[in-house]
């Protein structure tokens, strides 16, 4: 049994390492890109969704070009969605003041003269396969900030099932429970995890950002990966990695190996891919999407349908457990609360310290909630 | 589009001009009459109502008078509005301390001693037609406070009606709400606005803390008063007018002249006047009356259920809009919000400054939530 | 009725008293004893109760014993009663970390070395009757606080029935509830209260910290004690006390003497003890439980239900006035109010007082939410 002594000493050196890790207090990083929503969901009806703690108002032009806006009309903040669209442009319901698809003010019943330059936030958003990204930070960092999109998200080789859920918890969480596979076994335990996972050696490779662990699991696949594949009761590996790409993107992989077939049988082996998609919706909130990709069995909407059903179980088993955390760090001691740190958190831990450094020079650079300085690159 | 330089820019320049602005943080104007209740709602039965952060008990004596108490006993702060009304005295249910109508503790069952000189806070209240207006700042200043109760409000040549609404929100956007009626052509589209509205001249009168708007559109009136007044399909000169009376009244004016008929069938013309009456529930909701009075098609119920109706579901949009905004102040970057003003709006700023005003003078005189110093006039 | 003079004045006193005594900002006294649930609620299910603002698991070892631990798993606060329950270890759900009895990691699966010197805390508890209490505060001064469990408590001469209610306010204000009982005829007045018992005088005896507060009541008892001992309509004298015993319990007790039988028949006299045990779950919610003892017509299981739903009735009225208390110091003019004490309060005080000193004296002694320094002795 511990004493309060061995209690105050570990607090003091947990306290010591946190501070450079981010956590669910650590300021968003807005100098990225997350995925806004799914393409088919932006339309030529006004959506208001709220992403790093900003309302933003998504529709598509006519031409079909998403756009994505600041919410909040420039005059007294009346939310832009409940108003109409015409055209390419938004009236207020408020006011009936009329921005256009770049968030300028072009019109104010009430006064004949002209707006003069006033209007809302058009924030960057790009299209890639289902997707569309936006980017909320500094416009003039978003040209050298590569997208993260997955050339295999979308493309025709995979075929591709997404889910979604909302979740209460912190993003950082979110991406740290995606790269410690080892609560396969445990949360996991009736949906894709099998005994044998806890306990597989962990591959680390970190590389500056990029954070991946990789296991090799001998084992008999669950239900989710065997069915399809007719792997039933068969000896097989399961290679499988997870990897942080950006805070708004991880990609768990996994490729399996059967033991008891030949394997020229094998040959490309099959595999999935999980676009786990990952937008904070404000400090304490996640939009979640994951896009599940797989190379076999591909072209039937039934194994679609019985693989994203188990994907969807599984995944809100972590919604659940990201929840209950979240519930624990209301309770009224929750400032004493410290963390022991334990071998597998390794590389959730260096991806942890990488958002933290992301954060601290944001805010270095600004203050304020919403730091957008400079031009947007071949706008205006 | 707009740069970041040219958000930044405004951004400093509208905080300028809000430092000067009442909003919806601004502290409650407590020297100002208020409306407590419709007459009617104050009974023999000790009802409850908090009016600007206070809870007040308000019931009526055997002889008939509104009484308004600081509703909590000052022994352990039970509410006396659970307790028992026995004559004109209130029993709390607690401990059984007995309450004269003027707020004294006139005994306390468990000991033989006269409690002493204890009580709670009586609050003036005066009785006009329909309405109970209270006062709820420093009882010295209460009687050279005219009562702004209009004349017309009660008055037998005006058949009147009453709605109520509770909102979530800020009065001050209430007023302001009134205050620019070229919002009827949109948030009101589909009720008492028409579309000339947004765009007929301002006519604005500012004379002191007197803020007065003046439209005269010439349109077809709305159903709302069309079919009443048997218009339908008829050219009219709707004469709108909005004053703002005091923190807790506003009064909202229709004349109307009918351009296909003879002056001579229009004397006098018709009118309406719409008593708005805003009493601040707490820093963030209202209690909303609006007593609507007619001079036409007098003594027909039928005419007045059909007018009430149609003014509620209108003023439910404004309710609709408030809360919307309300919500919108509520998002994480709240702190970064600024408001860009439009012409429409210098009646509605003007009204804020005053506000703001008479804010200010409150929190320099006294400091604390319930600033009532000096001696009630007349009472004791 | 009391000028604005006499409400300042009044403050100003009311403000010096308040200093001294205990309300509900007053931080929760730790070194004590208090009721973690009663044993038959802790079974071989996990089960989680917040504690003193503390989430604790609760279950039992294979043999039976009590196990009180921090239900929150030390490396990524998942709450350990989510997970199992194997032999007296429990197995976080999260990534299977394994504990013992005395809160000892014990395993982590994802790891093949041994977790070192990790666990969490495990809070003393001593089984009693029909409790289970429980020591949170520093456990080098637990031997020395005696328990406070009443040997009646449990004890074969006396017939209990024990009742539960979760009360949302603050337990300081329980206490004093139950030290003021001139409230009986009042809130209590169609359940056990008599018109008599406001008026009875009051005996304090206050010795040190051991309060007490009786009365001798002249009165028709109220059926819920008549009714049982067939002594409805007669003349009896209700001696009825108020014990505060510890933050935790408070005792009361009723002996009955009938004025129109002979004394002969009645002895030993009747008694009712209550122990009203309070646990304060957080600053402001309640685990009240009230155990009901008697030494009068026993064994009987239907007197037994009857007076159990009585006191269920009577209790849940206090439950109501906290409630309503609570709501009141939710006004925004909260931080304005202060409270006038009357005769009756004179006991109620001296436990507020106490409980103050207590409280200042373990915040000067430690910082910080849960302060747990030294060993527990006998452990490790």
């Amino acid at each position: 049994m511990l004493t309060e002594h061995d209690f105050a000493s570990q607090k003091r050196r947990a306290d010591v390492v946190a501070r450079r890790l981010a956590d669910r207090h650590t300021p968003l990083i807005r100098n990225a890109w997350y995925v806004a929503a799914k393409g088919d969901e932006i339309t030529r009806r006004l959506m208001a969704r709220t992403l790093l703690g900003v309302s933003v108002l998504l529709y598509r032009t006519e031409a079909g070009e998403p756009v994505a806006l600041h919410n909040r009309c420039c005059h007294r903040s009346f939310p832009l969605s409940e108003g109409k669209l015409e055209g390419d442009t938004v009236v207020c319901r408020y006011h009936g003041l009329r921005y256009d698809a770049m968030g300028s003010c072009i019109a104010i019943p009430s006064q004949s003269q002209s707006p003069g330059k006033i209007g809302v936030r058009r924030y960057i958003t790009m299209e890639r396969g289902p997707l569309v990204w936006i980017w909320m930070g500094d416009p003039a960092l978003s040209e050298s900030t590569p997208l993260p999109h997955p050339e295999w998200l979308g493309h025709p080789d995979w075929d591709i099932e997404i889910g979604y859920v909302n979740v209460k918890g912190s993003y950082v969480h979110l991406h740290e429970n995606l790269l410690d596979l080892s609560h396969l076994s445990f949360l996991h335990e009736t949906t894709f995890g099998t005994p044998e996972y806890a306990a597989a050696p962990i591959e680390t490779k970190i590389e500056g950002d990029d954070i991946q662990v990789w296991r090799h699991v001998p084992c008999v696949l669950p239900p989710l990966y065997a069915k399809p594949l007719g792997w039933e009761g068969m000896r097989a590996i399961r290679h499988s990695g997870s990897q942080f790409v950006s805070p708004g993107l991880h990609v768990n992989s996994g490729v399996f190996e059967n033991l008891d077939l030949p394997k020229e049988q094998q040959s490309p082996p099959p595999m999935v891919k999980v676009a786990q998609i990952i937008t904070p919706e404000c400090q304490d909130r996640v939009h979640y999407y994951y896009a599940f990709c797989r190379n076999f069995v591909r072209g039937n909407p039934e194994v679609g349908a019985f693989m994203i059903k188990g994907f969807t179980a599984a995944f809100n088993e972590d919604v659940y457990a990201l929840e209950k955390i979240s519930d624990m760090h209301a309770q009224e001691d929750a400032s004493q609360f410290y963390e022991i740190d334990i071998a597998a958190d390794r590389a959730g831990l260096q991806m942890r310290r990488h958002l933290k450094t992301l954060a601290d020079r944001e805010t270095a650079e600004v203050s304020g909630v919403a730091p957008h300085f400079g031009k947007v690159p071949g706008a205006e």
